[in-house]
C-alpha cells in the first residue's frame, strides 16, 4: 500500500475490502472495482474527463427528487435496467416476457369493476382492451390482481401533470382491476402514445451527444400478481409504432408487440355503441408458477 | 432492437451510439456501457441490489453541495482517482511522483514571503519546512509558484471550519510561496497529522460496511508550476504514521515518504530560538521537463 501505482491500484483496493464481513457486498464491490478500473485503463481516461464525469454525476444528483429519478434514467438508457430485469425474470417458454418497471408506476391506483374506463379524463381516442390471464398450464387464473398504467395523447403520465380544471383526477389512466372466473379482463381507456423520456437534464443532454432521442414507442404498463405465481411487471407495445427499434431505454421484446385495431363510430366489443371511433386491443398474459 | 433479452441488450445499446459525431464520447460510452454490463452480469446482479445502488447514489448526490463533493470521495476511496492521476502523470525517473489532488485545495490562497509562518493561527506544533526546487537535470528552478496547504493538529482543514474568534483567519495552514534565485523554499508551519475522510455520509457508511476505515496518513499538499515544467500536484508523508499503509484514498507512494523531524527547544534552521519543542522537514522535488 506504500508503493501506489497505475499497475498495483486494483489490487491495493481489492486488498483493503479483506475485512468486509457481508460476503455479496464484498463480492459485488470486488467486481465493481474490477470493471471500473478497466474501464478507466481502456479508455485511458483524462483528468478533465474524470472531472466532467463528476459534474454529470453531481448534476443527475442535484435534479433527483421525489418526483424525478435521474439515476433510474440514466441506468435505463445505458441498458443497465433492460439487464437487470431480464436476467432476474428468466421464464420458461410459453410464459409472458416481463420488461423495465420504468418510473411512473403509483402505488395504490384507484380500484375499477371491469369492464370501467379508467381513462378518467385522461386525453386520447377511446380504446377498449381486454384478454385473459393464464398459468403455464393453460388453466385460466381467476381473481389476478392487475395494475395497468399509461400516458395520455400528449405523451405525458398523471404524475408529471398536476389535476387541472377540465382534468381535475389526480389518477389518470391508471387503475387497479381484477380477472373474473375466467381469467378474463377487459376496459376501457385511452388510445397510447409515443413519448419521450424526460430529457431536459443531464440525461437529456448525454443523449443528444450520443446523437440518440429521447422517444419510447407507444405501450400500456402491466403489473400481474396471482397466488402462487411469479409477480409479472411488462408492457404490451403498439404495433407499427416509429419506435418500436430504437426505444429510448431498450425496453422492446417482440412477444410483448401487439396489434391496437381502429375502429369506425359504432357497436364496441363491450355492447356499447361509440359515437367517435374507437381502438380496440386483445391480449392475454400467461404467468409462471412459483 | 425488437428482440432485446440478456444477450442481445449490450449490443443493442452500443448500436444506439452509432450516431454520436463525438468520437472520444463515443470510445468512452462503448467501455463504460460493456464494463458497466459485465459487471451487472458477473455478480448477477438482482432488482432489489440494483435498487440499492439507485439509492445510494442518490444519497451522493444529495450530500454534494459546493463545499462537500462526495461522488470525488467515492471515486477517491474506489481508487478511481490515484488510476487516473497515476495513468496521465507517468514520468521519466528521477522526477517526483504525482499523486491525489484531494479536496480541500483552495484557488487564490495568501502570498507569503519565504521563511513566513503560514500557519496563520492554525493549531499544531511548529513545523519548518525546506528544500530545493530543481529540473530533471539538476538545475535549480527559480521562482517557481509553490502552494502548500494542510490539516491542522485536529485534522481539519481551514475550509472545513469557519474563522472563530480565537482563529479568526480564514485561510489558515495553506500558502503561496515562490523560489529563491538558488531553487529553495523555506516556511514554517505546524505537524502534520493523519485526518479521517469526511465519513458522515453515503461514503462513510460504505467504508464501514466495506471493514475500512476513513483516515489517512499525515501529509503536506503541494502544487508546483514552474515554466516550461509539467505541474506537480502531490503529498508529501510523514514517516512512520501508522496509516501509511492504509490510506483511505491510497495516495501513498513511497517516494513521497520523508521523515519529520522532533527538535528540543532551542535554536530552529531559520535561525530563530523556538521556545517550545518543533518539527523539521526536508523534501527535493524534481519537476520534469515540458
Ligand atoms: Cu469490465
Ligand atoms: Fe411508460
Ligand atoms: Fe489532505
Amino acid at each position: 500500500m506504500r508503493n501506489i501505482n497505475e499497475d498495483t491500484i486494483t489490487q491495493a483496493v481489492l486488498a483493503a475490502m479483506a475485512g468486509c464481513k457481508q460476503p455479496r457486498l464484498r463480492t459485488i464491490m470486488v467486481s465493481l472495482v474490477q470493471h471500473l478500473h478497466s474501464f478507466a485503463r481502456e479508455v485511458e481516461l483524462t483528468e478533465d474527463e474524470w472531472f466532467k464525469a463528476i459534474q454529470f454525476l453531481t448534476a443527475v444528483g442535484h435534479i433527483t427528487d421525489d418526483v424525478r429519478q435521474e439515476f433510474i434514467l440514466l441506468s435505463d438508457v445505458l441498458g443497465l435496467s433492460t439487464l437487470v430485469t431480464a436476467q432476474n425474470n428468466a421464464k420458461p417458454a410459453g410464459c409472458t416476457e416481463a420488461t423495465v418497471f420504468g418510473p411512473f408506476f403509483v402505488e395504490n391506483a384507484p380500484e375499477y369493476a371491469l369492464g370501467a374506463d379508467i381513462a378518467n379524463g385522461a386525453g386520447g381516442e377511446p380504446c377498449h382492451v381486454s384478454g385473459q390471464v393464464r398459468s403455464l398450464d393453460g388453466r385460466p387464473l381467476a381473481g389476478v390482481r392487475m395494475d395497468v398504467w399509461q400516458s395520455d395523447e400528449d405523451g405525458h403520465y398523471d404524475v408529471q401533470r398536476p389535476p387541472t380544471e377540465t382534468q381535475p383526477h389526480t389518477h389518470r389512466a391508471r387503475g387497479r382491476l381484477r380477472t373474473d372466473a375466467q381469467g378474463r379482463y377487459h376496459f376501457r381507456s385511452i388510445l397510447a402514445q409515443p413519448y419521450p423520456i424526460p430529457h431536459d437534464g443531464p440525461v437529456g443532454k448525454m443523449l443528444e451527444a450520443l446523437g440518440r432521442h429521447p422517444w419510447r414507442p407507444a405501450h400500456l404498463h402491466f403489473m400481474l400478481e396471482a397466488a402462487g405465481h411469479e409477480r409479472l411487471i411488462t408492457h404490451v407495445f403498439r404495433d407499427q409504432d416509429r419506435y418500436l427499434d430504437s426505444d429510448a431505454v431498450f425496453g422492446v421484446r417482440s412477444t410483448l408487440i401487439a396489434p391496437w385495431v381502429r375502429h369506425e363510430a359504432g357497436p364496441a366489443p363491450d355492447g356499447s355503441v361509440q359515437e367517435r371511433p374507437f381502438w380496440t386491443l386483445h391480449y392475454d398474459f400467461v404467468l409462471n408458477p412459483q
